[in-house]
């Protein structure tokens, strides 16, 4: 609880209008997408990198706790208050500021969506590539803290390649402008880059520069079905090293291809794993011909491609049907995100799966593995019943087991969701040649701690805390 | 001068012969390709991440300074050990660990040359796409320590865009690991990105982890002239509006067209300026013809464009002949990096070469602005008589006014080359709203100062100092 009249001068800065401090607005905002949930003290609404200022100011001197949010889709709780204090949600601060197409760049603040950037640019016919899968309600912001990206990141890069400058309020209160409006930068430290994916740890970001690319005049789609896991592998490989980068190289693994089978009957076929293609540009429909005679060479058993706009959705249907397929899989069991994000070079994807399948069947539970094959970056969604303490040790081992192969592997245990609270052990494990220059630097720019405390390397002990589950004790 | 014990101890690590310490070493290595000049005490020829590691503790413990060199190709004196100690030549690492390109990446030492690395990419029908002018010679630790780039970044992006991982030994010693092998990743700070660019001030890079990307299938070549500044830039934004990125846009002003139709006898049109324009990949030919096009559109009095081997070199020979050209232009001139690479909006172009010429006339001195107008990086070379005084007084003002005139036009003081010494005071006018960030994490990593102390920011007063030219002090 913050004293009185330090709420009082904080709803101040705001107006009372964007202050909220009800017992349901503080319930609420004490969630993201991830497994936690703890209730932050008030929730500030503010309109400008001036009252940010403030805010922050007055947070740093009377080592106030304070998080930054955008749409509240981290899965890993990045966006969860643990240490209550203040939730600055940045959502009113939704302007695209300048969108400069023949400079090559467009100017937002941090709570514009990306889906209504892209719509916008789209106009001009250039986009900001970083597809993340909440793309329709994320915002820009989040998408920079938590370095997003998605599916096209083996042709098009993460939010990292496209950040050329930010304005920042550091948290000592002092407001920072970061890179330019250029291009190219070789001037200073560059610190936007650092900022990119820091999780709103080292300040709070009040306007991005992004750069656009143009959009691709054409895309294509092609299916491919394996009945052994190591060919799909092969072929992912073979189309990579033929030089024939596609937009898009999904993969599903045979768990995934049953959820969605038995939820949507779609008939998909009976396989160890699905690639998924996108080819996209002036010479999509010869690639993906080259990409599909690259699956039939390495094993495929049926190739289906397409440039039909109604036939790529519904070849699309399966892939996007995997995240709500497996939440329906069995009744009483959520879909929850552990270990959801792995990434690992593109070639040893078929030992992950693999290794990922073996796991879950020593620990009893219900994993299955899909994801951007093109750039190695696996999603697993662990199935249990919420309410069994049993459960939740069970997930807890097998995650530490998917973690400790992914670093065998020479993986990073998150390619594109972060780590929040729910992979801090494991990041702790992957940069352990790093930590201490990580926690030089955020000492250095955070004295008081007070910047999104307890992550990015903070958190302590296990992951099973602080979650947005009540345990009802039952030791099934 | 370090104590004897300590010479005897560093060259104990590396050996005799990897040690230098002759009067014509030390003078040698007290250079780069810059205007700047300062004596080392000793030169040390690491071949190995243990030995840099065994140096840089020592050097810490004494407190002494060290300046990483990779070829000394860096323009700004960035390898310039402004206060004497050690210059660690990392060239002896020369190894390409791995090439994987299935996996999209390689892992190389610091002391691979471009070049070579780009021969073995090639054999494989891959490439690291950013191409410095010295690529040559150049080596990627370099590269990675400036942020190098080139005429490709408009379409490949900068140094920047394919650091995925890199060994560092910080400035304390400590052996420390950043970044990942995988093409994604949101694990933990962003070290890896930090590192580039930051001149060797925050640790020796031992080994790079850098994404690759397929070569492209053909290349064609415009060459475009136009008798007004304003229209050329027209078309550098019609180009890029309309979304056919070019793989390289240059631009020549009418000094640089002079210049090289007097050394080179090439026969230039004698135009405002010329624009030579580079697209790649499998509708490299549609493009050029498209890219021809909108040149015309915009007013260009001539345009040639080719996919013929011979004849494209030929297009490309002013374009590469500016720098030679310009070096000849007088007598007793040498051309001089000064406001060598500031990088502009794209749009913004026209206006800063107007500016510059004025600039140029102003001050009673000769500027060449060539460079790359797709990322709206230009370079200018200033020529003068070393050996005058008021040569090098006239320079630092236009110098000053450049930098201002850029700063105004909302660009960055250095593009592609870097600080150095050559561009500090201007750097910190660029940065002031992010210098004491800066200086914060500096300090933090390297307390004790050494690594390449006085760069980054710590260097004070004029430019024209510890300069490579003894002046004759005639003051004509």
């Amino acid at each position: 609880m913050l004293p009185q009249s330090i709420t009082d001068h904080l709803i101040n800065i705001v107006g009372a209008n964007n202050a909220l401090t009800s017992t349901a607005d503080l319930y609420t905002h004490g969630f993201d997408a991830s497994i936690h949930h703890h209730t932050p003290d008030i929730i500030l609404r503010p309109r400008t990198a001036q009252e940010i200022q403030k805010i922050v100011t007055l947070a740093n001197k009377q080592k106030i706790p304070l998080v930054p949010r955008g749409a509240g889709t981290a899965l890993s709780g990045q966006a969860v208050p643990l240490h209550a204090g203040i939730v600055l949600d940045i959502t009113r601060m939704d302007t695209i500021k300048t969108i400069r197409i023949p400079d090559l760049y467009c100017i937002v603040e941090p709570g514009v969506i990306y889906g209504t950037l892209n719509q916008q640019l789209a106009k001009h016919n250039f986009f900001f590539p970083p597809t993340p899968g909440s793309g329709d309600i994320c915002t820009i912001g989040g998408m920079v803290a938590i370095n997003a990206s998605g599916m096209r990141a083996i042709k098009y890069g993460a939010t990292r390649d496209y950040v050329l400058g930010m304005d920042v309020i550091l948290p000592n209160g002092d407001f920072a402008q970061l890179g330019t409006k250029t291009l190219k930068n070789s001037s200073g430290y560059q610190l936007e880059r650092l900022m990119v994916g820091s999780e709103g740890t080292l300040g709070v970001i009040t306007e991005v520069t992004l750069r656009i690319s143009p959009l691709p005049q054409k895309r294509t789609v092609a299916l491919a079905s394996y009945t052994n896991l190591e060919k799909a592998g092969e072929g992912v490989s073979s189309i990579i090293a033929q030089g024939v980068i596609p937009s898009a190289l999904e993969i599903m693994d045979s768990v995934c291809i049953k959820a969605v089978n038995k939820a949507m009957k779609l008939d998909l076929p009976d396989a160890a794993a699905l690639l998924l293609i996108e080819a996209d540009g002036a010479t999509a429909t010869e690639d993906i011909q080259h990409i599909a005679q690259i699956c039939k060479s390495t094993g495929a058993e049926s190739i289906t491609f397409t440039d039909d706009k109604k036939e790529m959705q519904r070849l699309w249907q399966g892939r996007k049907g995997v995240l709500p397929s497996l939440s329906r899989y069995g009744d009483s069991f959520v879909s929850v995100s552990l270990a959801d994000d792995m990434s690992v070079p593109i070639s040893r994807i078929p030992q992950a799966i693999v290794a990922f399948q073996d796991i879950a069947h020593r620990h009893g539970i219900i994993i299955g593995t899909y994801g951007h094959a093109g750039d190695g970056n696996l999603h697993t969604k662990v199935l249990l019943d919420p309410n069994s303490k049993s459960h939740w040790r069970h997930a807890e081992k097998a995650v530490d087991e998917i973690f400790r192969t992914v670093l065998k592997l020479e993986g990073t245990v998150s390619g594109e969701h972060g780590i929040g609270i729910s992979k801090a052990p494991w990041m702790k494990q992957e940069r352990h040649l790093a930590l201490e220059a990580m926690e030089k630097i955020k000492n250095a720019l955070d004295e008081n701690n007070i910047m999104n405390p307890g992550k990015m390397g903070q958190w302590k002990g296990s992951i099973i805390s602080h979650l947005r589950y009540p345990w009802k004790q039952k030791e099934n």
